[in-house]
């Protein structure tokens, strides 16, 4: 940067409207790219090749060493869910990844990705009457981290695994690079404190389209994405959290679709049945935007009902205010 | 809308860019405008004549009818500050209203704000120890529901005081519309359940700049305004909360200027010294970015130090994931 160079921007095209009244509010602009199962863009808007960072939309990516290097092989679905997952430090996320480090004979402070309050509101207010302050389970990472410090002890490298040149990071940075096609142009550090690499929007496409066309039997790689996407499909719930978008609508589509934030508004869906894999970023940043998005399109590939609830409150609104009143809708411009 | 009306958006100029690493991951785009004492626009980026909904950064022009109707004359600065407050919901917001609701022989269920959490972590954290709910004194526009109250009263008008055709909303449209030097298109509903008024943002910059150029003695108006205008800068705290970016602005600036945020990513600031008012508005509704912009055109004005905290804080960073690592800085684009 200092240069100009605010390539997130270039191209994009206005794709959610916030309406108050009659009048627009805001307007959250953005690029799509729908890839098929060989990882080439079928359907796009905006600039498809915009360089992003992908954050915790490629969690099923960045777990991949964990299943393809044999360490994670007698993992259960719950435990592949989290390592997936960017979830709300509930009860439910936190005993879980806690009982898999016991597991390990290890504990929270071998986790590195730091702590900070739970998005659940529940698990907030326990901390609150308790007087206690967050730990590392809580981090909605931390499950990911799990999987990383079992692949580290597999791999028998050192404890510092979110260095960028760890074992652990060299063995997702190659990951990430394969089934993208393309090689990192560089990485940021995560809220977590991993890397996280840059790649183009429709190459992450691309690898949620390798991830919906792989079938069980096809070798170590497709074998490790089929396991995740059914993970992920298949403990919704443990992925995000009750009343969180990702939760809602993997719920709403019945364990066919596994679908992913990330943060800065990035967002991946993974679509079997089509061999589909799409990929979103809202040039803002703005969350809610990402999710209207993703919805929509989930509906136009007609693997969710436009009536589902979590349709609805994402796509449309309306929205109230504190007393109940209506205050505005919101419009996903698609054409 | 549905008829592709995206007008907020039209015009817009890339304003932030959120970097994470070395590479760009975010942008906000928005309009500002620069208004004389004269309501003349004196510079611009984007479109300055773009309509938006203004929403809590007028509420200076909305307690306008209560000072010169006589209503509040004996009104302390603290009490104008909390009708032109957004509030945190702290324990002096909500006392400091609930006091003035006393006195006025009212009591909270006369507000028609509605009830929402506070967003003092604090004043939250004190209710969910006490397993309470909030109450309508924690909405954040608690201080200007008591004004309109108090406005209601003295106009002998009815108990649903934000009914866009009562005695009070018609005062406000009226000093809305006289200060903007425009009719208004018409409103939204807030989510304080108060109508909100549509004006262009040089307008809404032009009413700033009034407020910044009215001098004691000059009129009803001018004196209204700045009892307005210095009671907030006088009173920061009042005006928002501990740690909020209106509260260390005004701090940092030591009483000179009055600034506003709204929903939606309006910012506002009056200038008296340069006889100054602005308005901001980022298309996407992104809070981050208006505060950034905010912050570096009055660090460009010379009225905020550069090397403030507040101003590092918004404009530049650096920013710290939770493990106190460096991930990203952002770059207000204000060429």
């Amino acid at each position: 940067m200092g240069n100009g160079d605010t390539g997130v921007s270039d191209g994009a095209v206005d794709l959610v409207a916030e309406i108050r009244g009659d009048a627009v509010e805001s307007v959250h602009r953005g690029h799509v790219a729908i890839c098929d199962g060989a990882g080439q863009v079928v359907e796009a808007w905006g600039n498809p090749s915009v360089l992003i960072y992908p954050r915790s939309s490629c969690k099923m990516v960045q777990a991949l060493p964990l299943l393809e290097s044999g360490a994670g092989a007698r993992l259960t679905q719950a435990q592949l869910a989290l390592a997936c997952a960017s979830h709300q430090g509930a009860a439910e996320h936190t005993q879980a990844v806690g009982r898999w480090l016991d597991a390990l004979g290890m504990g929270e402070t071998d986790l590195r990705c730091g702590a900070h309050m739970p998005y659940s509101d529940a698990a907030k207010a326990d901390l609150i009457r308790a007087g206690e302050g967050p730990c590392q389970l809580h981090n909605n990472c931390s499950g990911k981290h799990a999987g990383f410090l079992m692949l580290a002890r597999h791999l028998n490298a050192g404890r510092e695994y979110v260095d960028p040149d760890h074992a652990v990071q060299l063995a997702v940075r190659r990951a990430f690079e394969e089934v993208t096609e393309m090689e990192s142009p560089g990485f940021g550090i995560d809220g977590c404190s991993a890397p996280n690499f840059r790649t183009r929007l429709d190459a992450l496409a691309g690898a949620m389209g390798r991830f919906a066309a792989a079938r069980t039997g096809g070798g170590v790689r497709a074998d490790a994405m089929v396991r995740l996407r059914e993970a992920m499909a298949a403990e919704p719930l443990l992925v995000a959290g009750e009343g969180r978008a990702c939760t809602d609508l993997m719920e709403a589509m019945g364990g066919q679709v596994a679908v992913k934030t990330g943060a800065e508004a990035v967002y991946v869906a993974i679509v079997p049945e089509l061999e589909r894999g799409v990929a979103v970023k809202i040039v803002d940043g703005g969350v809610r935007a990402a999710e209207a998005v993703i919805a929509k399109l989930l509906v136009r590939l007609g693997v969710l009902d436009a009536g589902a609830p979590v349709a609805q409150r994402l796509t449309e609104g309306p929205f109230r205010n504190c007393r109940g009143i209506v205050t505005g809708r919101r419009e996903v411009m698609l054409t």
